[in-house]
């Protein structure tokens, strides 16, 4: 071919690429991309934290139905605003102030497509040269990655396994310098599945006061608690500090590919108006692509006439499921996941046969859908490590779990999501068994 | 307030503020903002090319049903491979395979939210440090904003409106040095409505080969063509060039709203995944918002049952609103659109009275549903521009019409759009000659 000599002057976006290379998805897209195509068996995918594809979490019809009636209504084929449809705005502006000391209006709400561009917006929206932003460790890498792109310095600040994964508050003092602009907290937590007390939310809140920075809030699982601490959004404190908050309907409705979301200003003092960051949020929002329109004009009638049966059919399978998965796992030995979920529908893990390096990242996984479980590769043969685990699971058993190390920085660790059909979660942990027994290290 | 005296470390984002800042999009919500609550009348729009509010240009009952039986199968609440859909990829390359002398696969084709992101993604995916872009002028000013923010210089070549608005291919050679990685080329043309040959988007593709640079096709406006150029994309010629081509069902199936779109990578030779912007590419996905997983799952439908009747009705009803809207326009003195529409939908517009400044601007609108008018503001009293005018007119008479100074650099100009209900466009005609007697100058 004679183009095999031609010179080109075009090359691949290094920054991208690895600012990419941390994303949980990239993660998983490399371990899907192992799957056998000769497997006739179906894929058990434990892997993404999305139980929508399984019938047992279907959503509500009242979300299906409003979705429908906005197609038909043929009123929601065109752009939107840039900002948003504003009945939708105001739709989300009632739903958050049932929580609320004040009210946000319309305002003050962002339409955005989903939470993950939500995240965009507020990392834009903060940026400047030699800025810098505290971030939770762990945490989600859609922060790390979208930073690295934005050219936003990390500092990262860890959260207290021995005190419920809260934040570490006085390290944030000595972390933040004058180019510290923002700290990013995630309630309920992911992948920790902590949930923040009003007390420990306020005394965050007023470390940020002191050191001058905002909140973002990021409560994408806003009203996923089961337990004795019932949820408080961030956005309470907004008039001790101006508060970014971050939603969307992916995860409580469980419609997640609907890719439906907001940014709020929970500031009643108008400090985000006065520095500019609101013009920064609609400038980027003009720059952007948006969520779709007929869904936007769905947003009210799913945000107002969802009934509470739907809310707690999906709780209640998700325990029967927590359940199954952990005794399942128990019967593996390379595997451990040393404590039953607790009362509260979270699931506690943490792992007895720590190495040192292993310590700095014991874990409680008590998120709703999700277990942490730690890999002992010196059981096995011929698997060098949880990415190995994972690729060579998905070749031979088609089922799909994240490896941990590459995705989370945790080395030898396993993310299973059990927010499946109780048949296929069985059938996944009898073939994560049998392979386990294949591979076990022969004595 | 105690809170004013409060020192807070954070600021809006200029680079931001100054990339959005050129968007037509931001120039609109301008003056949208400055509709008045009073009017009784209903708001006439002809700012946006958007005529999906309309009933006449209502989408195809066949799209609609894709959606609805996408959103009843329940299949595709969850999030989608950041790559896309399957079945859509496979659905696109399909349908893009029926013009051109090669295959592209479902691999080529990279599902984005709308041709908006696939433009994000494109610049992204090319941009390395130093690296310069080449952009037509007039163009998308969408192109410059999101340069402005990934850092990417730009460089303008002119369109040549003596020569049917084609690309002045020999100042292309000029204007690229070592660090030009891109070529953008919209068509069939946004704002010009020029449709270029064969011969001449060959000529194009050699110049880009000598010059080592990848060609970005715009084609979101692809197959809406009347005249006696037939739409050619330049994906045929990708065995010349690696071509990424861009394109969406927004205009074609009139729904802006769903946010669907493509990037596709027109390369028979692989050039692009050796050169690393295939990874840039998937980087990019991996660290972006989705367009809806389940109106990815309806693309397969809307792709291969729409029936042709839609696309004809489409372009009848536009017909008689083009020629509704110049006569209208005739009737007000100091706006000029001096040449009637011709056969092939395309309206050609000319200034009679230019500046030597405006020459440089002249314009010919021949996109099907877009006139560019000239305003001339000594004829009026208290009108200081086109800006001014677009403000005013809609504070008073409730209709919308873009500001082409601003939008496009073309001072003195407006962008009226068309494609909307007759009644209403005969409306905000009338409605524009009111403003224009109450607003005249008195001898
Ligand atoms: C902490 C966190 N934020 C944001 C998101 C993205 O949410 P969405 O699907 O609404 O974009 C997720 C998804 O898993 C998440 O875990
Ligand atoms: C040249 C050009 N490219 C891209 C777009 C955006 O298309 P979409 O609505 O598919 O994002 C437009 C919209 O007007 C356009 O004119």
């Amino acid at each position: 071919m004679e183009n095999s000599s031609k010179q080109w002057r075009f090359e691949g976006n290094k920054r991208l690429n690895s600012a990419s290379a941390i994303s949980v998805r990239g993660v998983l897209d490399l371990v899907i991309g192992n799957l056998s195509t000769d497997d006739p068996r179906p894929t058990i995918p434990l892997g993404n934290g999305d139980p929508s594809q399984f019938a047992c979490f279907r959503t509500s019809t009242t979300a299906e139905e409003a979705i429908v009636d906005a197609v038909h209504s043929a009123k929601y084929n065109g752009y939107a605003p840039t900002v948003g449809v504003l009945s939708a705005r105001r739709a989300i502006a009632n739903y958050l102030n049932r929580d609320l000391p004040y009210k946000l209006s319309a305002d003050d709400i962002y339409v955005t497509s989903g939470c993950l561009q939500a995240i965009e917006v507020a990392l834009a929206a903060i940026n400047r040269p030699g800025a810098n932003i505290l971030l939770p460790r762990p945490g989600f890498t859609f922060y790390e990655s979208r930073a690295a792109y934005e050219h936003l310095q990390v500092r990262h600040f860890d959260l207290l396994p021995d005190r419920g994964w809260e934040v570490d508050v006085d390290a944030i003092e000595d972390l933040a310098d004058d180019n510290t602009v923002a700290i990013v907290i995630i309630n309920p937590g992911n992948p920790c599945g902590s949930v923040y007390s009003y007390d420990h939310l306020k005394m965050v809140a007023e470390t940020a006061r002191k050191l001058g920075i905002l909140v973002i809030a990021d409560e994408v699982y806003g009203h996923l608690t089961f337990g004795s601490t019932p949820f408080v959004p961030m956005g309470i404190f907004g008039s001790i500090v101006p508060v970014l908050s971050l939603g969307s309907i992916s995860k409580r409705w469980v419609v997640p590919g609907w890719r439906l979301g907001w940014l709020v200003t929970s500031d009643p003092n108008g400090i985000l108006q006065k520095s500019g960051i609101v013009e920064s949020i609609t400038g980027f929002l003009n720059i952007s692509t948006d969520p779709a329109t007929f869904i936007q004009g769905a947003i009210p009638q799913i945000l107002e006439n969802t009934k509470d049966d739907f809310f707690s059919k999906v709780i209640v399978t998700l325990k029967e499921a927590a359940d199954k998965c952990f005794d399942g796992i128990r019967e593996v030995p390379c595997l451990t996941c040393p404590k039953k979920p607790e009362g509260s529908m979270f699931v506690m893990v943490r792992p007895y046969d720590l190495s040192a390096e292993d310590r700095g990242h014991v874990y409680i996984a008590r998120y709703l859908h999700i277990l942490q479980v730690k890999l002992n590769v010196s059981l096995l043969e011929d698997i060098s490590d949880d990415l190995d685990f994972c690729m060579k699971l998905a070749k031979e058993e088609s089922v799909i779990i994240v490896p941990a190390g590459m995705a989370f920085g945790m080395k030898n660790w396993l993310r299973i999501t059990f927010a499946c059909e109780i048949s296929a979660l069985e059938d996944g942990l009898r073939r994560i068994k049998a392979f386990h027994q294949r591979h076990v290290r022969k004595q």
